[in-house]
């Protein structure tokens, strides 16, 4: 999938959900741990109640590979269901000298067939690079992420007078073009989210944060998109565990619409569409 | 595991290497992938030939991860096989927000009983700290790797005059005791090994880059020593795939051997043990 074909879907859904697979098996209903994959039937309940109202799924790899072997047969199953002309990434924020990448961007783009995953930039451009090799698959590079351990390092002051961050963003930007390469910018860094889009106009950001984290979703709307949105919004528990009942998909499917309908707002307000 | 008994296996040993399990499907001896499990009777064999020289066995996880959930399985096997004294690092430089890192910690820490991982320092204090919540278990943090790529971001200037690893270090320092947390600092950073000593001169590093990637261990160990060692010293591929042929196991054994050799000069030269 290029950025194209990604604002497609976003323009046929009007919505910029991600919806965040943090599937964890002290949180699911408990009637579903006496199934023989229970993360799987829980992952398949989620995504056929929003579907329609998500562009993109985002399994955190941690919550799959906490529960060994199984875990990731639960994965590769999840990730087969997830229907074709939706988004997928995994978030596994792996990086790692260039072999390394290599061999982790196989199992995550040829084996498992992710569409993206989540890197982490700290060993530069050759833990980088060999996940930018395979045709319509995506890196996606933490740029400001959302938790309060953002701050330590990311907002440290270089001697040009630019945040590391934003360091990060400048040096790394040269190598993908908008079509393989995001940023992640967390939705709790509104009053970063302008500078940034100015300093990358045209590259996704995949902001998380909302809801649980704290993040406002009109003000990352409002300073975050671009004319092709340029925004993927990722919510996790706030959806999956909107309840703990066995209507939990029910309940998932009415938040994940209140979400749309939201996005759909800012759609109309802050993307400005080439055709209008 | 803490930092004295890891000094005791050095002396005991008059080692202070680490064999990096970097175990490849396609660079094993032939003949072993009829096996049912090729890549653990490959790790068997290097670890029946290595552990007398050996104070540390890293497995590289992304060699496993590339294979599914069999590669799990096998890694697993390979862990449960090496011996109790011998400490154990999983590479797999993960790091993400608070509640997702407690997860890599229970799988890495609990589920699979490593004694350390290696950790990416990006995301800042909350993304490093569940993973020091666990006794006699360890974070290996990322300062200065050992690859080209190290250049691009690990190299920026402060607007105080450091490095950005320096910034690294000193703020993350305080995090764990030198009981808990070292730093992976390349052999390919000759030059800066030494003042990175003075930063922080009672943690472990963990050296990654000799053989293979061109780093010298006489000029790690003059200037990486401190009177406990402080150095775990990786070497991967020079000792694994020493042979492809049927005698890998031996060929692995001699080159471990001669390095532990050369180690037992250097921790005579430039260890100065309290009690001399």
């Amino acid at each position: 999938m290029n950025s194209s074909q990604l604002f497609e879907n976003i323009k046929k859904k009007e919505s910029y959900l991600c919806v965040g697979l943090d599937t964890d098996l002290e949180k699911i209903p408990s009637y579903l741990r006496s199934l023989a994959d229970p993360i799987f039937e829980f992952n398949k309940q989620i995504i056929d109640a929003t579907h329609e109202y998500a562009v993109a799924y985002k399994p955190n790899i941690a919550f799959y590979e906490a529960l060994g072997p199984k875990g990731w047969e639960s994965l590769q199953k999840t990730l087969d269901y997830i229907p074709e002309n939706i988004f997928t990434i995994a978030d596994a924020k792996r990086g790692d000298i260039g072999n390394t990448s290599t061999l982790y961007a196989k199992a995550f783009f040829q084996q498992m067939n992710f569409d993206s995953i989540t890197v982490a930039p700290y060993m530069g451009e050759d833990s980088v690079k060999p996940f930018l090799q395979f045709k319509d698959k995506w890196v996606i590079l933490l740029a400001h992420t959302s938790n309060p351990g953002s701050r330590d390092f990311q907002l440290i002051e270089s001697k040009e007078g630019r945040k590391f961050y934003e360091e990060v963003i400048l040096r790394s930007k040269v190598w993908g073009s908008p079509d393989q390469l995001m940023y992640v910018v967390g939705a709790t860094q509104t009053e970063k989210i302008e500078g940034i889009r100015k300093l990358i106009p045209d590259y996704f950001f995949l902001v998380p944060g909302i809801g649980a984290q704290g993040g406002d979703l009109e003000l990352v709307s409002k300073f975050g998109m671009n004319n092709k949105c340029g925004l993927l919004v990722n919510a996790a528990r706030s959806i999956i565990y909107a309840s703990s009942a066995r209507n939990f998909a029910e309940a998932a499917k009415k938040e994940a619409h209140t979400m749309q309908e939201e996005m759909k707002r800012y759609l109309d307000l802050y993307c400005i569409q080439p055709q209008r």
